[in-house]
């Protein structure tokens, strides 16, 4: 008989979220563990496999009867299964961590891992807003930005398997903001909600204009104390997001010169800002298109719970194995 | 039996060259005829017809041995087979010419087409620098400046069949030079052997430097002559292809964040000039890398004759068939 279920997990800095899946795509039972308590990734990984193991007992599953899990967790290397050199896990930074290893031989289930973009990316190919496309990019806007390329149904992993590290793509090529990567200029730096914090500090301290975001402490400011001025008629605020926007939109029209996807699909924390960044988004991809593709290319947000989506997206994962 | 022979064409703004290839790779026998005489594209796709049937007859080969015929061109849709508003055709301008149909009705032959810069890249694949490479990024470095761009061992073409424009990212978003397109600061506008020219007279006349160029009739300097110059030591000629590499490095450091891929593979006019463009271009894509790809990523000149690697471009695509 077939084993009707799959296990996704979405491995981030602060927690790890374990969900299993049917064929249909319902959760059916999931649970949440802290993932920061461990400076050492053995002792997390079993951690992490008890949960699994405590989660389907609890909802009456037999571990026989789970075909496959699926990981997404930063710098997952899909075709060696190892997390590497990740710095926003504290039991990842110096390491080259044989995840799906340790993980398959203590539960005896095969175990595939990606990052968590292209976990997002699979998702929503499976249950979301690209179901039926073959080729589009995911590109996740939260503290960083992460993305995950789709051509011909398969995710692109490239020749070592980190393919789609589009949030660093240089954006401005002199004097660009320092990038956590090491870099300068990068897309990141810009567009992710961080950025938008940035971008509204550099703003405030530049300038002497009136705006909301002055009644608030300066370091403190997020990406939704900007969208929240904004939603409320502040024009620095919505410039903030017309500037966001506008690096996004040109990055995006770079991007469909390189795959010309069917559509980009945006996820994250940034996109509950909805009109406020899609529009300048759109508006600026338009401009800089070659004609062959201007009105073509569709943008859209992801149509997944942004809690299930990255327990679909790795789930979706293990439905290959 | 097997069909033992393909046909590999490509066609150009001034001439189209057909090749009759075996299974080795070898042209059995070559012809060229020009592309530019005919605003009719009827016209000219009958006299291409009738050029293949002289040219297989010329080398005893039966039309009925034919498996398929390969064609590259600009702006050529492999997914229609079609040739859609080339501009830079006399007889493609503001058409779309069903090319592969027309073809094939008039040989009862398979006909496949695909742009030009992706038949080289297959060319490279089947006979060249790529062998046994999956993932591997083409960029031609003429006029124009193409690209083909291999993932998994495929060309990836995209929704539309159009991917793989990378002469037409964006490397200077503000006051970028007008580029042929219609958009401004475009790769192509820059690296091309065109754009190569016009940094050159840009130069010339903002600065009183020195130069043997200074001696060339300022409107006719070509990249071959600022190649030559640099060969004999001018330092502004230096310069140029410095700055021509570094606007490809940084580009390359991009294509490689995109896709992954084992190794960036140079074809076309420019690549003449050796040393003087590939020094810049590797320096600079290395300082623009993530750290996880520096010195991983192979920057190399095509293996392939010029002359041959169109038609041997275009009859890889037709074993394919």
């Amino acid at each position: 008989m077939e084993k009707p279920y799959v296990v996704g997990i979405d491995i981030g800095g602060q927690t790890a979220k374990i969900g299993i899946v049917n064929a249909r795509g319902e959760i059916l039972g999931q649970t949440t563990i802290p993932s920061n308590q461990h400076t050492d990734a053995t002792l997390f990984i079993e951690t992490l496999c008890a949960a699994i193991q405590t989660l389907a007992s609890d909802n009456h599953i037999n571990i026989s009867e789970i075909r496959g899990i699926g990981v997404g967790a930063p710098n997952g290397n899909y075709y060696k299964g190892t997390i590497e050199y990740a710095v926003n896990l504290t039991w990842g930074g110096n390491n080259l961590i044989p995840l799906t290893d340790i993980m398959s031989k203590r539960l005896s289930i095969p175990v595939v891992l990606t990052n968590d973009a292209n976990a997002a990316a699979m998702g929503e190919m499976a249950y979301g807003a690209a179901r039926g496309m073959k080729n589009f990019i995911m590109i996740t806007l939260g503290t960083g930005v992460g993305s995950g390329i789709v051509v011909d149904g398969k995710i692109l992993y490239g020749h070592d398997g980190f393919a789609g590290e589009l949030g660093h793509i240089s954006i401005v090529r002199n004097n660009g903001r320092a990038c956590s990567c090491g870099k300068n200029g990068c897309l990141e730096a810009y567009a992710s909600a961080v950025g938008v914090a940035r971008t509204a500090r550099e703003m405030l301290e530049t300038t002497s204009r009136e705006s909301l975001l002055r009644t608030l402490p300066y370091e403190k400011i997020t990406s939704k104390d900007v969208s929240e001025a904004a939603q409320q008629g502040d024009k620095m605020a919505k410039e903030i997001f017309d500037f966001t926007g506008k690096i996004l939109g040109e990055a995006f029209a770079d991007f469909v010169a390189f795959s010309s996807p069917e559509a980009i699909i945006l996820f994250g924390g940034l996109t509950k800002s909805g009109d406020l960044i899609i529009k300048p988004i759109i508006e600026n991809m338009e401009k800089n298109l070659l004609p062959l593709w201007r009105g073509k290319v569709k943008v859209m947000f992801s149509q997944l719970k942004e809690s299930d989506a990255a327990i679909l997206g790795a789930s979706a994962l293990a439905w290959e194995l």
